[in-house]
């Protein structure tokens, strides 16, 4: 009798699987698991009919990356958002974050990652080509590179700036510098620089 | 708009579930659900699936409290196992924890919990009764306390102690002491005194 055979294969499956999800271990799927079991109506049952939900009605935007249930996303169809603008961001996660700050009111694109030597990613595997197709359409002026600032997410904003180059769009990207809140001490020293380089009159 | 809009109902819903997990919070839930989409067929879909399966097969052993797909489960029905020694846990989480261990080989018995005045939890509230039925039968001869080292863990050994009392069988708790690997130093007080009082010939 193995050691997890005292919760028969169902429940070791469904702990195995819960156990991949980012920010679940072995334990915490365990411990999962006994919290649906203790929800059945309340969570469970919700839970399983949500993902089948998502599997069936979630799809990507063929014209921006994001995922929503219509196609073209509700942004990308949304007629009170600036279609001047267009922000460029790594994963829809990251577009999910800028949504949440609201700070933006443009529409967006979804690279689908970032160039890596090291993982094998060159620029035809990120929708580089469809960011400069939609650049040259007629109303597009700014383009927004709002990529992570990581060595990987630096290189994909040059090769993405060059690839519009012909456009004739404005190519702008976040400011860096001291985050808010920031303590001079505990920032590495490439922020300081970056933020001493662009320093700015008070 | 809300700020959640941009990801559309379906994917909210998810996210909603998904954060009620113990572990999981508005953040990795996020992090979890773009996860689940970037893998449908290899995650999305058999996390969905098992969940159904996991709803649909088990249920609660009618002997003992353990969660299988079977009743009476695994551990109950195995004849390999010894049927005399009864170890009482609070949780189901405990008996996987034990069954991990390897270190016992005999029946349990899942109280569903311990007595709480603060929670309003009383003996009723408990399968103690069954626990009694269950000691009275032929061929039990040890029940083991395995319940948590805390307050509450305690004040529902002794009462459980208290109703077996008239049941003929030994009632054992497990011991208390210095954790393997444990530093004195690092030890609350209540360890220590505990360890010392239980000291043992070399």
């Amino acid at each position: 009798m193995r050691g997890g055979a005292a919760k028969g294969g169902d429940i070791d499956a469904l702990v195995q699987l819960l156990g991949r999800l980012p920010g679940l271990g072995p334990r915490s799927a365990r411990r999962a698991v006994l919290h649906l079991l203790k929800r059945r109506e309340a969570l469970l049952v919700p839970l399983s009919e949500a993902l089948i939900r998502v599997e069936r009605n979630v799809r990507s935007c063929s014209i921006c990356g994001n995922l929503d249930t219509v196609d073209p996303c509700a942004l990308c169809s949304h007629s009170g958002r600036d279609h001047s603008v267009i922000c460029v961001v790594e994963e829809v996660a990251d577009l999910w974050a800028l949504e949440r700050s609201r700070a933006f009111r443009g529409l967006y694109h979804v690279l689908g990652g970032t160039l890596s030597a090291l993982d094998g990613v060159g620029p035809e595997d990120l929708s580089i080509a469809a960011l400069v197709e939609r650049a040259c359409r007629a109303g597009v002026e700014e383009v927004i590179l709002a990529l992570n600032a990581t060595v990987d997410g630096q290189t994909t904003a040059h090769v993405v700036t060059e690839r519009l180059a012909g456009t004739g769009v404005k190519v702008s990207r976040l400011a860096q510098g001291v985050p808010l809140g920031g303590e001079l001490d505990y920032l590495d020293d490439g922020t300081l620089i970056a933020a001493l380089k662009a320093r700015r009159p008070w």
